[in-house]
């Protein structure tokens, strides 16, 4: 670790294995192997974009944990924060992903437990890194993985927001992890150390107890917490092969809500990792131009780019991203064909 | 062989071998091999769906032969009924299939003529087995591949009948084996056999020359034989790609027409086989629940489900076709993604 | 070099290199090699078809240059008018291209500069090619490429004029290849000795100058110039992966305009060709049956079906091609399966 | 379950993950899939050569636990015995393996801990299956897996004695496993009860501590247990990828030490599973022929045929045995290329 | 056809199937499609070294026809001889090839009975070939494929010769075929026809019945017969990926027995064709430099290379297998590696 | 750019596209995409094992760029050194790799002319970076590439010179770039500079005129220039998957010559960067050990280990080159498979 980062996230990386597409897991013959991670795939989205980012995880150190390090850099993300594991008990959590067609859904099998990030413990971080970022990020399923995960989790926000850092969390409920009654209560622990916040509206009615106008609910949180920006995306699925989306940021400093019309027909290829996607893009606006609206252009492009392309990381670029966006605003070149 | 089975079938099985997708049969250099055939298909998906299926076919005691009865155990279907070509001079039948993309169709070549199936004769089955199964089921294929097809075909349906067993009928026409005429007269020939009939609207009306209204169609048959039950599917082909699928069923018995609203929007990967999957489904129904009802529900599901499903097998299970009915039903969990 | 040729073209083959369908350039770990360049892809349609073509182009002596080849025998172009480039200084021009997804375009990115092409003299071709052809194709690209090629294919056109060749010839605007000034001077200077005119309604309007009715404009060249055919496509994109296609002909000799119901939703799966594939279509009408109608119907049909084809290269035959246009006139057997 | 069987064997079966050929595990983008265990591969061997077998083992009942089911219908061998684990915190056990290539060697890395398999326990296991064959068959590594599978095994072990059925027993020492310690207490706790044994040389001088001539070791088992036979294989690893192979036998009731010529300069394509093949034609020798000669005979050929065929199993039939054999005993045909 | 021809062959060509390397045929997914036929193989070779070559067979007119066709124009042989078979009752031939590992030998499982090629007739052959090439190759396979086969080919041998072609045979004794009495027999009703024979030992010996010193044996074919060259190839097969090979050629005309020291340890990738391609070197050299002593060297280079190449057929040139004569008679760069 | 590294080299990477092993380059139908090229492999090797190295080169901003990158990155090399092109004019070298087989030697095709590196000029390098290294790279195929690469390649020697950087050269000698005269030229402008020389023995005597016992040879440049280590490999190629290697160290300091027995047997997968991976290994070696001893061991490791690697770079690891140095030694632990 040397320089100072834009953006130091917190989470686990797991090996995802997918059978190629249109072929089952329970009969394919072979699996395509990535990397993914909603805390990874932020990071990954807003390095790609140009800013330096960081994961805090945990792996062991095996064939598997350099396969999952190779992905990060790759993505353009450092690797110097992730700690070891040596114990050789420790495992590279996996999920396997079955691509779907309609009326057959996309599948996920998890074999996640015993992973090594679960192992991770707030002195295995090297003290010096909270005051080095700009930003830290996690998530609900960091909160959700174990007791001692959220622990670590939640010293570390404290203490990146001690250090100066901005604090961004994406709830990211999963209900094969937790019930919504902890969830619930672990995230207002955390909400008063909170920057950013992104949430979905079926979250914030269900597990926050929330009701009303969508818009009425964004606030509120800004209201009861001291958070600048909530973010909610906004996603139809006409088929697993065709949505459309955008998303409404809650600007509290501005006291402004913002939205855009939806990028729609998005020839979906691979939805997984499309929220954390648009996070990073969000992130991205916030980090490099400091208002909501771009928060909103860069998240909604990014996250809508994600599901054209194979695996949880979007893998693009600022030039591709800008294009999308100016065609959306219809400032493209008309042309049918990049050249 | 050993217990008693749910169903026994009886028909020829080919080798497919496909082009990989948006490649072409006559420019391609990989082929994917797999097995197919009606009679398979449907004890290919009683069998995945729970009940205990085997068929009566042969092979030739070579590799291919070998590949073929691998592809039966893998879908759980009883290896134990094939009969061995040992006589050096029969061989798998084949069929070539490339898939199609508007305006350019599907495409079959066969590859079928002299195949090992060909020359089966009622004395190589086991007369043991004719009271060992609730139901027998062959289609329209079988009797039409040669006279002595035809002649070992119609001998098995009455010694299965004989031997307690429900008859199962799929007339499955197809004019590039035989003439409207002679089809009409032999699937005549057997009819009184027949207490479940699978047939297509334009069957119905081109070659067994019905007019008036489908219904009325459907009721005739049981007027004229004792079937208990006809079915008649209905595809609506949007695109190659995109297809919708339901179907009627007139029960005898109860006197009732039962139909349900299509499946809408199917992502069709690949089509052969999902008549196929359609009778399975409505005889895993007849077999399990004996009714109607469950046979249209099963029957539908199964069928739509196939054309998602590379190859002619439809490789699922109870839960996950039972999630599939569910959702159908609008009793699904509302999730876009099975976790 | 031996029999008359129906068709003989001119222009640059290139290396196509793509990333597997739905994988990234930038990412991905295998490459798929095909050959394609705009007057190749004519000639290959036209001998699909069952006509005589070949293509005058220059490639390195190596192993790429061997494969390039082995695609033109591929496709039934005659290769004998391949001119070796044996300097150890030229090279085989490459274009990668990859996939789209709405919103993601589909993309290409050229490496072609220094092409052995480039270096093609008149004086490397044959006289007596010049009198051994019905009609002689070129395009825009060739014009494009370098001064050098610009000579050597407008004496090209001046000489198969001259032997008794009619000449075909498509405009192709590239803009990143030349400006619009350069090429509307350059092609007004060879209009003169075309017979058959393929020109895109963008590029009249911008390039040309040209404005009214889109026929009104087609009839211009044919006025101002000697020129018999003036052939214009119409795509609608509704997506990267559907499209809607079709043409307008205007026959100066018969005074007629012709146009024909779009061939519509069509299945993209890489549009790289279809207007060159188009070309070919109607070149074949032009020379089998020497009428616009006929012209006009086997052109969008071939550029259609492009579309749903791997690679630059139609790979078809003309009993499909016929039954393709016998279902588009309803004249088809009305099945959704070619057995 | 139905019929008896010829041999159940008892152990875990994995989910075994290989990059391709020549492609590392920490940077390779896909891994081949296949089922892997060795009591699987014995059962697998044994069913290939015409024999009926079954495994007792517990899966979890998800898309993973079917692909291992399916796997064992390929390789002939019945399901019916497998346990399901519908706890949702079962696993199925992974172990990567890498091909190895000079000085590289092969490499394996294992992630099978908190496998549903650790769960079995023998009120589970069908009670009716221990008077149900001809033979038993399990290995060290089941016993080194944890207390609960030692318990159960050993408890089977005794159960299957009782019920009529040979024991054959496999040490297949694992370092990584188990101490050799425990692993020698554990074993001479049922050696009393077995009747063919399998132990490599090596084993017996480190870990059951003999030393002196192989033969009077091998002796010295049947002399201190009421042991039948003894086998030990003899590898010579010329490199990773060639190998020498054959075998010793130690034949108690006849009091003859048998051997044969080793095969030699075996192209080795995947060494994993040769000795489990081992054993499996031994077995199949003893089960079928009752005699140590046959054994030693198939015990060689399929240990050696199983280092030319990827993956943990043979895929073999008893034509192609017999062959081998022949070849090696100087009665093949003499030809190179089987037609 | 239109020019003349160096050489025409004439013979079945197969569609040949395989696994890919190191895979099985009865339980692999995939096979790798490509064309194949030993007087194919002989026409490409020929054709690769820069000559024009032409192939008399028969295929279906569909898909599996086509790729055979565009597998000839690959291996740059004339395609126009080929006659198509209409009648909607042929088929092409196949062949299954699984590649070999010691001990497991290299496998051919054929499905070639009722092709296509079986009811070629005399009259089918476009008479005016008889006078347009100046070699005719044909082999023994050719004539124990049918009664109609023979005759037709037999004919041909004739109408060649009386055109003024030399005839070439390869005796190519296939015990799968024929039976020796009936290959001998026929085959020495065509040795006065032929100029250039190539027999194995081994068939000399046990199917002609000579004995004695092989160059004697070689010798009496052209005392007993007008024959100017004998040839055959000494293959040391040390294993299936590793043999030894050269020939020997007696030349009549200048009574000299030629040969030359074997190429030694050659990488065996496949060894189908490798005779073929001794033969197309061999008859290259005759053709192009009229000597023993030229056919020797290219007969023995293309026999080696193309056991190093996948599929049936060479894939060479004239500057790779001078290189390769190069190297073997010592005047090579030294290098170990071509830049 | 922040930390100080251990090495920087300066070079062209090429982007190396290849056919799948055993097929052939102008017949292949997909192309392996990596990245390679002589600096980068020495600056992968010495990542691998744990110091810090980036590359100083010049790559179009375009896909191809990005694809290097990531492929630096992957390697653990910083990318941060590299200079965009963004003239629009530049490219990224192409090698085509073709592997071989006995008698068919492994070939290059080179497609590197125009390359954007070809372009660099001293003033586009970060003149902070000339102190922040322990030691500088480069080899000879820089010096040759251009007139332009050479001066910015020879004014880096210097500056990092004079920065406090030791230098190291690998002579790497190419026929085909220039001539021996230029080349030896030169070289012995830089020679001055040079801390430690990489220069085969056939270089020595050819092109540097160097006569008479290897060791002497050696000496010589220690005596003639301040070099403080001079390094030859020694390597036998037995057959195109069969080589032996080894090396000699020079070591002017301490007076020694230095040499270990050869790895003997490699079973080698693609040559291609073994020379590079042992001057990575040896580089390594003085940098952590400062020992010609160490430079010797890590070599000869890292140099064999490469040949079993596909791609131009090692993937390898300290504790896996600790193995393969330790089994080497006879300290390994005897088991044939690593688990």
């Amino acid at each position: 670790m040397s320089d100072n980062f834009d953006l130091i996230s917190m989470g686990e990386i797991m090996h995802r294995l997918s059978p190629p597409i249109n072929e089952r897991l329970a009969s394919c013959t072979t699996l395509v192997k990535r990397a993914g991670g909603s805390e990874l795939n932020v990071a990954a989205g807003v390095a790609e974009l140009g800013l330096k980012s960081a994961v805090i995880t945990k792996l062991p150190s095996d064939d598997i944990g350099s396969f999952i390090r190779s992905s990060m850099r790759n993505a353009k993300v450092d690797d110097s924060l992730v700690i070891d594991d040596n114990s050789g008990l420790g495992r590279t959590g996996i999920y396997y992903y079955e691509y779907g067609a309609t009326p057959r859904k996309p599948k996920v099998v998890y074999d996640r437990r015993h992973a090594s990030f679960n192992t991770i413990s707030e002195n295995e971080i090297n003290p010096a890194i909270f005051t080095k970022t700009r930003l830290f990020h996690t998530s609900g399923i960091t909160l959700a993985l174990s007791k001692n995960n959220r622990d670590t989790a939640i010293e570390a926000v404290k203490k990146f927001k001690s250090g100066g850092a901005k604090i961004s969390f994406d709830v990211n409920y999963r209900a094969n992890l937790w019930s919504e009654e902890e969830a619930k209560k672990t995230i207002e622990e955390i909400l008063p150390y909170i920057d950013i916040l992104f949430i979905s509206e079926e979250t914030s009615r269900r597990m926050m107890g929330k009701s009303g106008e969508l818009e009425e609910i964004m606030k509120s949180y800004t209201r009861d917490y001291p958070i600048s920006y909530v973010c909610t995306t906004r996603r139809t699925v006409k088929s697993p092969k065709c949505h459309d989306f955008t998303s409404i940021i809650y600007d509290a400093r501005e006291g402004k809500v913002l939205s855009e019309a939806p990028y729609s027909d998005i020839d979906v290829i691979d939805r997984i990792g499309s929220g954390d996607a648009y996070v990073s893009g969000a992130l991205y606006g916030f980090l490099k131009y400091g208002t909501g609206e771009k928060a909103l252009k860069f998240g909604n492009a990014m996250g809508t780019l994600k599901n054209t392309v194979l695996g949880d990381i979007t893998e693009t670029s600022l030039p591709e991203i800008t294009k999308i966006i100016n065609d959306h605003d219809g400032n493209g070149d008309g042309s049918e064909l990049s050249r």
